[in-house]
């Protein structure tokens, strides 16, 4: 699919819909995010599953970050493929397929690693390693609080340790210990009160398996929602945040220590749309839908315009309805949408049109970068 | 984006997550639409943004089918391109890039057609046109109740095709009747009282431009959970029926006249994914989440396992649950999912897995082909 922009094109000149970055907000939010890890012994290891970008990945290594993580094996592979030397993937990976390139890759790279949950995994992961004759990383996954993959925290985890540990094929390198459900709890005391939960079955852990002389090198986990906890908790030793760098609708609706909204990062990633019927005077139908954004985590929300809501999408079209007493915008009138969930909304481009002076009226296309690994989901 | 199985594969070879198509049902569900358009003086014309694939409206189009249509150009540039010489783009199209390359398709095609519900559009439609010195086929668009895009049934309809005739370069070639939103009404005489409205109104349109001199060539809509009720109507000449080649788990929700769930169709479309992860005895993490299904009309189902449902999807984990005393499928197991909705589905893969005899020992992938205007959607 050819990209909806050409280089220097002014924004209204853009085809719609398009993914845009704002360039001057995505650059602070990468800034903000290495200054304020600086503060503390942690380092990034920037989660790719959001940006799909070995580019950005890049980016954030240049700014610090240790190397990247990601889901899936084929997203490791064009992450490697792209230049990014050490990848983390943060999840189990099971079959024989799978593991083969991730064994392929670890010959390619300075470092790769895997999560391990179970004794079939490790077995599988032994056997890819032995085969390809290299040595894979693997962290033992652990359930701190989401209840979705993991071995339970102590005793159950310090066992595959030791057996990965024991294996000839792999090196135990740490813990994988993420809390997805935490990020997006509203509440500032609460969220808090489940990541303080989360670092200390961590902490246990980490301590029991210490006292059974395997270091952790790695203990990984935190997203966006709770990075500042992770990064003071002297337990994390990498942090996995992803989405600071887009901020989607979705982060925006948790809220920071005294009540205020979550305003740590801006939002930097939009998606444009052209208002293209407008059949009532305080309607507006535009040309983004199921295929321009993802509504799994809620609408996507017009940018800059009070008194405007986004609703009733259906595969391309959007629904514009006035709340407020100002008129919608016009027939052929182009609005930034914020998505609700930047992951999957991303996966559904091809292309980031990247956008400098987003705020201005000289707003103009300053670069064009492929989604790389989008549909990278094996 | 490399395919995840080859062709001769058994379908425990191919790799997850993976869309599939059920060959056998597929081509049972063609057939059936192809006869039961048979009786009616309709033809069907259908939509290509289900499948976004010039393979299978060709195929569509040798059982019959007058043409294909799609929502937008890049789609409708994609089907030209794939051979299919009759296209629809059953949506307004409104700003200068899009119109251009739509004009430009009309000088390939051998019929090329757009939907204008405003002057704006008819204005726009017109210069593209112009300025690549052909004619554009454009239909009226009508909001008969789905209260999306389209001007109002009666005089407001005849106003515009009547602008539409007098232009040198359009050729005014009907009326677009589509009610979406009573695709799904549950009830199936809930939704036969729907779809009387939206032929009511219809109807009034056509004889109100009839009287005035204007035929409409092209009375188009009806959608895969009305369109027996469109056949009979004696108005619609085209249905643009796309689903039902794929039936989803959304429209296995509609209930038929009896109240007996809405079989007309067979589930042909799945994603394949594997268990990932069995943290607890019942339960399964399989590798299928945001990024392989869509979620915007429900959950996927798991198919042909009693008991089982699928939940908490996150960008690439859902959980399978049991719900009955059954064990869930075994960690690195595959099982198939019906798409909660088919077209937003499958526009996250980049290939369909094409299997013949997917029930049976010996379901092996047949061919593979490609989600051709996967992300088309300018």
């Amino acid at each position: 699919m050819k990209p909806p922009a050409e280089k220097g094109m002014a924004l209204s000149e853009i085809d719609t819909p398009a993914l845009i970055i704002d360039m001057d907000a995505f650059e602070r939010n990468l800034g903000h995010m290495a200054e304020a890890l600086n503060e503390h012994p942690v380092r990034l290891r920037a989660h790719a599953k959001t940006h799909k970008s070995p580019l950005i990945s890049k980016w954030q290594m240049e700014l610090g970050a240790v190397g990247a993580c990601c889901q899936k094996v084929s997203e490791a592979e064009i992450l490697v493929r792209g230049g990014v030397s050490n990848v983390l993937v943060s999840n189990q990976v099971i079959g024989e397929t799978k593991l083969k390139q991730l064994a392929a890759l670890a010959g390619e790279a300075d470092w790769i690693g895997l999560c391990i949950d179970s004794k079939l995994g490790l077995d599988q992961a032994s056997q890819a390693a032995s085969a390809a004759g290299i040595t894979l990383n693997a962290l033992v996954e652990i359930d701190v609080g989401a209840g979705r993959c993991g071995v339970p925290p102590g005793q159950p985890a310090y066992e595959l340790a030791n057996a990965i540990a024991k294996d000839p094929f792999l090196s135990f390198a740490g813990l994988q210990a993420y809390h997805g459900s935490a990020q997006h709890i509203r509440d500032h005391a609460e969220r808090k009160a489940a990541i303080e939960e989360t670092i200390a079955m961590t902490k246990v852990t980490v301590d029991l398996l210490l006292e059974n002389g395997l270091d952790c090198e790695i203990v990984g986990g935190a997203g966006t929602g709770t990075f500042e906890m992770e990064a003071a908790s002297g337990i994390y030793t990498e942090l996995q945040a992803g989405s600071y760098i887009f901020m989607d609708a979705d982060y925006a609706r948790n809220k920071a220590a005294d009540g205020s909204p979550f305003t740590t990062f801006e939002h930097a990633l939009f998606i444009l749309t052209s208002v293209m019927s407008q059949p009532t005077a305080n309607k507006s139908v535009v040309d983004a839908g199921h295929k321009a954004a993802s509504v799994d985590s809620g609408m996507p929300e017009p940018f800059g315009l009070a008194g405007l809501s986004y609703g009733r999408p259906s595969d391309e079209h959007g629904v514009l309805q006035m709340n407020g007493t100002n008129q919608p915008p016009a027939l052929g009138e182009k609005i930034l949408l914020i998505p609700g969930h930047c992951d999957p909304t991303v996966n559904l481009h091809d292309w980031y049109i990247c956008v400098r002076g987003l705020n201005t009226a000289d707003a103009k296309v300053e670069d064009i970068w492929p989604v790389a690994a989008r549909g990278a989901y094996f």
